[in-house]
């Protein structure tokens, strides 16, 4: 039967061994077992073809995307990853597909530990929901409602180069020079900050991860903590890969409102903000602070002269054609 | 935004108060707390529109059935129902179909006080993904790959009923008598079987949930268990209202491989199945013994008069168009 067979190589390509998963696939469920005083961590995201990824993406960069947007949720909650399941829903059962978009998960799977525990095929347009589990020390999760006002706002990494990808992505032409290509990556390999989020507890007062934007993303945060937040657009950090791309846009479009970054936003208090970055640095983790948690509330951006910039409110929006 | 609306609708019409949500719908992730002893048990069902549900089907029906057929993975493995995420892809957003499916979702979460405490929704064909998280006792899981050669074969209620409904739906005609009701709601709102998994904890030897059909689901306790069975057709239990169910396949088809039944496949041990069997009656779970585990592999069917009936081997065939 074809969804078996399908369900055989998925789980034989992301074999990945964990002395807490006490049945794995072929069951009708999972079962896993939680540290003592851990909490679960525990998020769900749906990637549709045509919709989050271009038709003729490739299946290992589908499968590392599916698992990747999923760690990233977890990165920002300050959590260990530690199992997933998979539901898969296919036109038919193509198992040259299958078999890579499994090996594109499971090259990010290992890198974290991750095991596949679980899921379902089936028969449907091609839409793929994973579910990451994780966990964090009781009380250590990083969220979004804690941001206070003169705390400053910081960003992993470096923002708009994926909404640059997606760009010459679509265009279909120029995608072979190095440069193109690490934006190309930046679209279809997000590495997930996990170890930014990790190295933040304790420290941040909220996080979230850059899935749909900054100004919609830092919004968020700005909602839930009932603040505002006010954006230095100066101090947005930049690729080199980034300042080389041309296209119609604005760099700082591509900064504030291109999803995809899976960078994390997080506040920092005022007193403490330079110690804390200057940790991270030392570990290898690059951030950077672009404004700081303001009364009142929505995210405002200024030039380095102090010159308000008119924003859209929205970022990414799934219900949009 | 469309989306923060109906997640906002979701997150209101599904609400279900539990101490050990520390975190619900609403951030990066949700964070709960598995209790000290128990195993974590995890499953995802998807349903596409069109592939496993007529797309007429009604919204609440739709959300009712979405979390029954996840819920009833829990039952097999012997589970207690705690959390679950939805993943959701819709076309556009309607808020009056999301309003309904919420509703019938709610509908069976609340009998099991499930809270619903993540997800995700997009753009996207007709899809839903449901994971569902529940426990279980170290050690106390039913799982598929226990049955011995000897144990008596048993099913809970009555089989067939949701083949003969779907047959009835596809028909949209005669859907108004009492009999015909009873089978559509056989199909649209299982109840899945979670009192006789807990029940059956540390009694049954193997269980599965009859999803695919009974020669596909019992198939695959047989080879997980490395055994065969042999079914009697005569004591496959049927409901009154499948007997006076008229179509053009027989009864003994429908109850063979038709799918959606979601009750209880499991296996006990001869010498204790009476006692168990007496103790479940006694507590209102009808079960029934169809048959017996022997040596070899595979499902064997035969009639009361012992003659073998040729079964086709596969059940629900998911990439079967």
């Amino acid at each position: 039967m074809a969804e078996f067979a399908l369900i055989e190589l998925i789980r034989e390509r992301t074999a990945v061994e964990r002395d807490d998963v006490r049945l794995g696939i072929g069951d009708d469920a999972a079962l896993v077992v939680v540290p003592a005083g851990a909490e679960l961590v525990v998020c769900t995201d749906m990637m549709v073809a045509g919709v989050h990824f271009p038709e003729a993406t490739k299946p290992f960069d589908v499968g590392w995307k599916s698992l990747a947007v999923n760690l990233s949720d977890l990165a920002a909650m300050g959590a260990t990853p530690a199992w997933a399941t998979l539901g898969l829903a296919m036109p038919v059962a193509d198992q040259a597909w299958v078999a890579a978009y499994a090996d594109g998960f499971a090259a990010l799977a290992r890198q974290f530990g991750l095991a596949l525990v679980g899921g379902d095929t089936t028969r449907g347009p091609l839409t793929i929901s994973v579910t990451v589990h994780g966990f964090v020390e009781v009380g250590m999760a990083l969220r979004r409602d804690g941001a206070c006002v003169g705390d400053v706002v910081c960003v992993t990494g470096t923002l708009g180069d994926a909404a640059a990808g997606l760009r010459i992505s679509l265009a279909e032409q120029g995608q072979s020079d190095d440069e193109s290509r690490t934006l190309l990556d930046r679209l279809n390999r997000p590495v997930p900050r996990v170890d930014a989020g990790l190295a933040l507890r304790g420290c941040a007062t909220a996080c979230i991860d850059i899935s749909d934007g900054l100004i919609a993303d830092l919004g968020h945060i700005c909602y839930r903590s009932q603040v505002g937040a006010e954006i230095n657009s100066a101090a947005l950090p930049s690729s080199a890969q980034l300042r080389g791309f041309t296209g119609d846009e604005s760099h700082l479009s591509l900064q504030l409102h291109g999803g995809d970054d899976y960078e994390l936003c997080f506040t920092l208090p005022e007193s403490s903000h330079s110690e804390i970055l200057h940790r991270l640095h030392s570990t290898g983790i690059a951030a950077t602070v672009i404004g700081r948690i303001v009364k009142g509330s929505g995210v405002r951006v200024s030039d380095a002269t102090g010159r308000a910039i008119a924003v859209e409110k929205s970022g990414w929006e799934h219900f949009s054609p």
